[in-house]
């Protein structure tokens, strides 16, 4: 397949481009040494707060409540998690640092070597349900060299809605054929490539850990179908 | 004053960073020596494209028409500053071409050194009335290197209306003393500043040519008031 007509690649971030639950784990065990909390699974807990990721934006995407970015629902899931794992006496100071955690995800090893292999040829972004705030300081924290960002805030519409592909596709001119959505998770690429976008999947079999069950692999005949993000520069010619 | 509070740095950019007149006449001649055409003022065409550039996206600010993108407002100016100029013999093709010319504006010389010293320490983005899809190539082109592209078409609003500033605030987490804006328009920053951000002033005195009579200088105490981004840089320390 020819990707001539590609001129832009938008890539999903949690899980694709950062690794979200060694990173949360580092931060909850680097916050428990210095605050004595003790017997905490922090891979389940990363696992936990993640958990309630889709659950809170289903509230906002049915309408049952108003749009909220995904700074504040993290915060609130927070709450609930610090609850169910017993983990007492933070702060609400502390709490916001921690929540901040997720501006600072650290990437994959391949994410920076092969985003800036693009970033010669294309023009590079995210297309992230991360609020633009956080989008902004990890892409900073973690030398991800995008040219823009495009977050579901700029839409007030969470992926997988049409309003945020269709969105993007629009800010590019409105042909979506040149529009390339790179993402470890097959459910996005279906509504990428139903909207018209070009599509490559990232294998990330370990995202969740060592029991993941799910997108271990394609599971349609994705434009590209890679290991990583370097394999994508690879068939992209970059 | 210090500038400790501010994260991020958002840029005006046409004739803030980029020199339209000089490259629309520029495009305007390569195009005249291909096509033949004789006896055009190019530079005065430049104006004359430009001076249709406020009242569009007036009529766009009041309702009097649906939200239309810039690119597609200056191609519609096009039409009308081609025949007031005596030019004919364009094809659509052509045309079109001419009006992506607004996609490859150059900087201003201090304006790629200015932006890469300050990239190293803030967020530096777009916050313009340029089309996304043109700020996007035009930062390709001029290798102008934004974090992050902030344009009218996210909000569907042109400035000065509120809601780009405030718009624009939001996304970076809501507290506008965090955001200062960059403009070599007082009436640009006039704005900025009623809405809370920090404001920078460039001084751009030949943008609409020898004979220009406005923005010759700040005519406030805006936050910074410099020659030039490499001057805008100074002043924050970058």
């Amino acid at each position: 397949m020819s990707f001539d007509t590609v001129t832009t690649v938008l890539f999903d971030t949690y899980g694709t481009v950062v690794d979200w639950r060694s990173s949360i784990a580092a931060e909850g065990k680097k916050l428990a040494e210095e605050k004595g909390i003790e017997g905490v699974d922090w891979e389940a807990f990363a696992n936990a707060w993640r958990a309630g990721y889709h659950p809170a934006m289903d509230q906002v995407r049915k309408g049952q409540r108003p749009w909220t970015t995904n700074d504040t629902l993290q915060r609130q899931r927070l709450d609930e998690i610090a609850r169910e794992f017993g983990i007492s006496g933070l702060t609400q100071a502390e709490k916001d640092d921690f929540n901040r955690a997720w501006h600072r995800l650290g990437p994959w090893p391949d994410s920076v070597p092969g985003l800036n292999r693009m970033k010669a040829k294309y023009t590079i972004g995210t297309l992230s349900n991360g609020s633009y705030f956080l989008l902004a300081n990890m892409a900073k924290l973690a030398g991800l060299p995008w040219d823009c960002i495009i977050s579901a805030d700029n839409f007030h519409h969470y992926k997988p809605d049409a309003e945020v592909y269709l969105g993007a596709v629009e800010l590019f001119g409105g042909d979506a054929s040149r529009v390339m959505l790179v993402a470890a998770h097959n459910d996005d690429l279906r509504h990428a490539r139903s909207h018209g976008m070009k599509t490559a999947f990232v294998a990330r079999p370990t995202e969740y850990g060592p029991d993941q069950e799910k997108d271990l692999e394609a599971e349609e005949d994705w434009d590209i179908i890679a290991g990583d993000i370097e394999g994508v520069a690879d068939r992209l010619g970059a």
